[in-house]
């Protein structure tokens, strides 16, 4: 195990991380609000004195670095940048119990959106700044970003391609370009214009700057804080519209703008996932506006919201303009169902992904035409390209690990005792990283009423969800640090 | 495709099901009850000209019978045997709408044991016995039954193997000798003599003897129909602990019981699947009476009731002695989980079954090792042999299957408005055998309040369980009709 090269990495996203956080010492600044100043120029001076100490002891690190440090270096970075990422809240006495402040850090840079605040209006704005600007780095991924920017690894194409497999979502990485540096940075172009985009938008709706920026934060990366109580009910119906379109915009695979980029019109339009992605959208929307025309007065606010929930759901985001909890029982059993689903891969979107729910589909069909011919053999396509049986074996992996989370997890936060639907919706909501789910924890809800046990649960569970899984599996197997 | 000789297998079991009413005629002539003893006999009648046509129209069948046409046979004949089975119960008007019938027999064929009927003490001996009894006949499987005592398909032992591994539960087939017939009578053989001790042992402690018989039929299948509205909850707790104890051995792998004749006790306690399963029941039932304390006076009363609960669940039984539904949050979370779990592969139960947690686990497992060394080939083990990787992949697709059924029928049956937990507990207690399930459904409930359309999707979701998924894709599936 390449211990130096892990602490190295460490090292390095932890000084990002204090740089991240001068934009907030600003705006605390432009505030007078010398309270929450003091708290995030202290987390600032820790988290520099920690990656100072870390950076000087692993100076010389050894070469060799493979799939199993990759997959470490991810799992600890993104708890190690929570754990120190929270004390702002706790120091400016935002959010004073450590359990909920890690919770909600936790939660900003999973890009869930889940939130033990009940009045969110009362945080000063350096804090919500901070809070916001965690789902954008989280998003695209901190690693992924130090990738763009920084030479880690100097030349080592193999080594990084660990790294971005680890925290990338979906079943596969598909570098754009050879290089895996390069890669990350059009990635992060990508996301810098489409952010940039988004903000015009909302600014061109007469939105207060403040509140676009953090608005804007919370599309990008999916995840859902808002800087008002009622999400973005409060706002006009232009915003609520450029929102859901957005938030759809930010579900979708980055590869195909780099397809669109590249004028691969055809290849962009006919991907497969996309298409999945774009027919559950509609489809469902169109089922919950027909399920919703007795609720509203009018047919299109009817669609307004059902398109607006559909795409924050579907996308993993979880801002809302409605209470859904109160919606019939269908409309919030295909939002349940929407949200395990989530959004594409290589997007900024959790949950499980539209390209792994095709991988199942088809090779549930393979398994069912196997018995019909059994002798044949039957490769499983995407996109007219052969899909590895080791991608299907992992993809199948994914799912037998998915499932076992969610009913280990349920079953832990019953101990609370809040009510079935709260704790499914609540374990769903979590894990998928979309942040409000049903009755206690919907959107006029919150987490706060769980105790720090589930809590804690509820904390790996975004953090296994935002890194699909394995990066926290592998850091916590036994077979990872047995020596040989 | 072998369309006479899948015409033949179904006018065979059309022809026993005729024969297995009898008894039923015979109880109705008991109790002189002249009108159920009509309904009987016609319904035998009409079964038995139904599979007089048929065998007459299939007599002349070609060779040929491969693993579709076993998967199809199968699937086919549960369907048949249902729409037929249930002609009684409309006949005597004990259950007046055909929907509702079909829904019983299917729900007593595939030992699911969830009723619409509200109040079953008011039903004829003769309804009660034969709803009984075909959870007896559906939880060994009719095709199993019909291959131990009648030679369908002469000395072709590859044929017959086809119709086993479609119809008996688990992801791979275990021949306990090397002739299938001889297997299936074996199997019936340790069935009956189960069954028989199990009578003896409700008989000794008072029970009624048309009561026994039912109770034991409703056991050895792990169905759960029971001929009290408050199932076994007025029995004494000798016969509730009787029912707990007989259950989970219904619920082992008959594997096991043929080792132990063959006093190969080694080889059957060490047995992987039985550990796994033995393990889960003892630590659920130790967490459940734990969180039951405060509802019960005594301890012991708490460690019955969960003892059974546990037992009946996990089985896929779903007899009662108490309304779980009203039991603390953690101990129904546990109740649903196990419930997903199911029993021991080559039992009686249903649901997911020990093996396939087990195979999904060590798959899992592999792959997080395949991470730290991407080089080693891995293989998954269970007793000490090699499981091959395409039961793996089956595994893994059925998993898959498993999910989405589930999660489908979900969406279909919340158009009824009948609240989130009562759908989810709904599909999981009939796609999983089971019955009971929560809230509406609960012990204390039933599933007469369901639209048509929701008992359709339950009763497909109850065959598609029994059947293992399997055979219900392939009949439905447009590969299996292409044309070549």
């Amino acid at each position: 195990m390449n211990y130096k090269m892990i602490g190295r990495i460490q090292a390095l996203v932890l000084f990002g991380e204090a740089l991240f956080m001068l934009p907030a010492l600003l705006i605390c600044f432009y505030d007078r609000d010398w309270h929450t100043a003091r708290a995030f120029a202290w987390s600032a001076l820790l988290i520099v004195a920690v990656a100072t100490v870390m950076y000087l002891l692993c100076r010389k690190a050894p070469r060799g670095f493979y799939e199993k440090e990759g997959f470490i270096s991810v799992g600890l970075i993104w708890i190690v940048m929570s754990l120190l990422g929270c004390v702002p809240f706790v120091l400016s006495g935002a959010i004073p119990r450590f359990i909920d402040a890690f919770f909600e850090i936790v939660s900003g840079f999973t890009t869930t959106g889940a939130s033990i605040v009940p009045n969110v209006e009362a945080l000063p704005r350096g804090v919500l700044y901070w809070r916001s600007f965690s789902h954008w780095v989280g998003g695209m991924g901190v690693l992924v970003f130090l990738l763009a920017i920084a030479p880690v690894f100097g030349r080592r194409n193999g080594y990084t391609m660990h790294i971005m497999r680890a925290e990338s979502p979906g079943p596969s990485v598909g570098k754009l370009v050879p290089r895996v540096r390069q890669t990350a940075a059009i990635l992060y172009g990508i996301y810098i214009a489409l952010t940039a985009l988004n903000l015009l938008f909302l600014l061109m709706g007469g939105m207060p700057l403040f509140d676009a920026v953090c608005t804007a934060f919370g599309t990008a990366g999916t995840g859902g804080f808002s800087v008002k109580n009622n999400s973005i009910a409060g706002y006009s119906p232009y915003i609520q519209n450029v929102c859901t379109v957005f938030m759809f915009l930010f579900g979708t695979n980055f590869t195909c703008y780099f397809l669109v980029i590249r004028r691969q019109w055809k290849a962009a339009v006919t991907d497969e996932e996309l298409r999945l992605y774009a027919g559950l959208a509609v489809v469902s929307i169109a089922t919950i506006t027909i399920n919703l025309r007795t609720v509203y007065p009018a047919i299109s606010e009817a669609l307004r919201h059902a398109a607006f929930q559909v795409s924050s759901v579907m996308t993993t985001t979880g801002f809302a303009t409605a209470d859904f909890d109160r919606w019939p029982g269908l409309s919030k059993t295909i939002l349940l169902t929407l949200m395990l689903v989530g959004a594409c891969a290589g997007s900024t979107g959790g949950g499980m992904k539209c390209i792994r729910l095709l991988l199942l589909l088809k090779n549930l069909r393979r398994n069912v035409k196997m018995v019909c011919s059994p002798q044949r053999v039957q490769n499983v396509r995407v996109n007219r390209k052969t899909i590895t049986e080791k991608t299907l074996d992992n993809t199948n992996a994914y799912l037998a690990a998915y499932v076992l989370i969610l009913l280990l997890s349920i079953l832990v936060i019953s101990v609370d005792e809040m009510g079935i639907t709260t704790n499914i919706s609540a374990v769903i909501a979590c894990f998928n990283n979309i942040g409000p789910g049903l009755e206690m924890v919907g959107p006029a809800g919150n987490y706060a009423a769980f105790s720090p046990l589930s809590k804690l649960v509820l904390i790996m569970d975004m953090l296994a969800g935002r890194l699909e899984i394995f990066p926290i599996l592998v850091l916590f197997s036994q077979a990872t640090w047995r020596r040989r």
